[in-house]
């Protein structure tokens, strides 16, 4: 989703490459096989070296989340062109990525997987919270903007900015669990119709 | 979701008992935790009855969520008023159930939880493949309808059945997830509005 591994290994520091690890053991194995050990052998660090830095394997996943979402907090600052319009169909971009290709589906699997043990592990839905907290004020900023510049019709931000984000994370967990990318395509034409057609004031 | 056990216990089939030991179990314990031991002490009968008709956890929860889509079909075959306004609108009842209390949503976490398990279970993802196409083509069935008759604007059916379909199945797993049933109860209004304001043809 929003994790691209394009650092040379050599430059990232110990945590970074224990997040990359991580990335990548999630991406191969899934959630549930997702250990310690097969994150240590896959950064090729001792499992000692992982215990003296983590807990146990939840301790683990929720920093890497963290991770992620630090990542994902400097990519919405990247995102922000000008028009409102191309910046909220970039944000839908990042939500509902175009062509996303296996890699990209099996690590949106195995984040999933961990956002369905969130209601028994309070440290992954912090974390979940954090980062639908971020996409909707970050949806409802971008809409409130084309309203006030006159872009955007007058309608309800906080409303269209819900729609939007949940009919996107919908489509996303549709298509990744029936490993259908065309489930994903087809909302991405629908979602980004919905703001060509009931948003924007000259459609 | 669409299980509510108001039938008299004596009055099930040994089959249907298992069922609803299924639906009890996975309700209390989540899917990780659910296991034949489990819904055979629930259901009162012996771990070698549950194993006669079941090859393990995968067989019995197929074959339950086979059975939740029968029940799902009779239910939208109930759905059925003769305005497609208050029939669409009650099949976003069936979606996004208003009031959703503690039992309800332990089950649909219990749900999400099998279906982020599909894409490495083909039993698992036939059955939510089938859940899908089930509803979506209920919803374009009565927007289409509601076309013909005059009653909804003439937009593309398919499209907005997409779109309430993937809105209403994000908000559920995004409320369920992060245990606050204000996003379940906001998306509801959210999605209702949509129908109101941008399909009803006189709104």
């Amino acid at each position: 989703m929003i994790f691209s591994m394009t650092d040379d290994a050599d430059d990232l520091s110990p945590q970074e490459q224990i997040m990359e690890a991580t990335f990548r053991t999630l991406q191969t194995h899934g959630f549930s096989a997702t250990s310690i050990s097969k994150i240590a052998e896959e950064s090729g660090k001792s499992k000692a070296t992982l215990y003296h830095h983590y807990d146990d394997k939840e301790d683990l996943l929720g920093d890497f989340l963290g991770f992620l979402l630090d990542r994902l907090e400097a990519e919405l600052d990247d995102v922000d062109p000008e028009d409102p319009r191309d910046h909220l169909l970039g944000l839908i971009d990042l939500l509902l990525p175009p062509d996303m290709d296996d890699e990209a589906s099996q690590f949106r699997r195995a984040i999933l997987e961990i956002r369905s043990q969130a209601p028994y592990h309070e440290t992954y839905r912090a974390q979940f919270e954090r980062s639908d907290e971020l996409f909707l004020a970050e949806l409802v900023a971008v809409i409130e903007r084309g309203i006030e510049e006159g872009r955007f019709r007058a309608v309800d931000a906080e409303e269209a900015a819900e729609f939007v984000f949940s009919a996107a994370y919908g489509a996303v967990e549709r298509g990744v669990t029936l490993e259908d990318p065309d489930v994903v395509e087809r909302n991405r034409t629908v979602v980004r119709e919905y703001v060509e057609s009931q948003l924007l004031r000259y459609a």
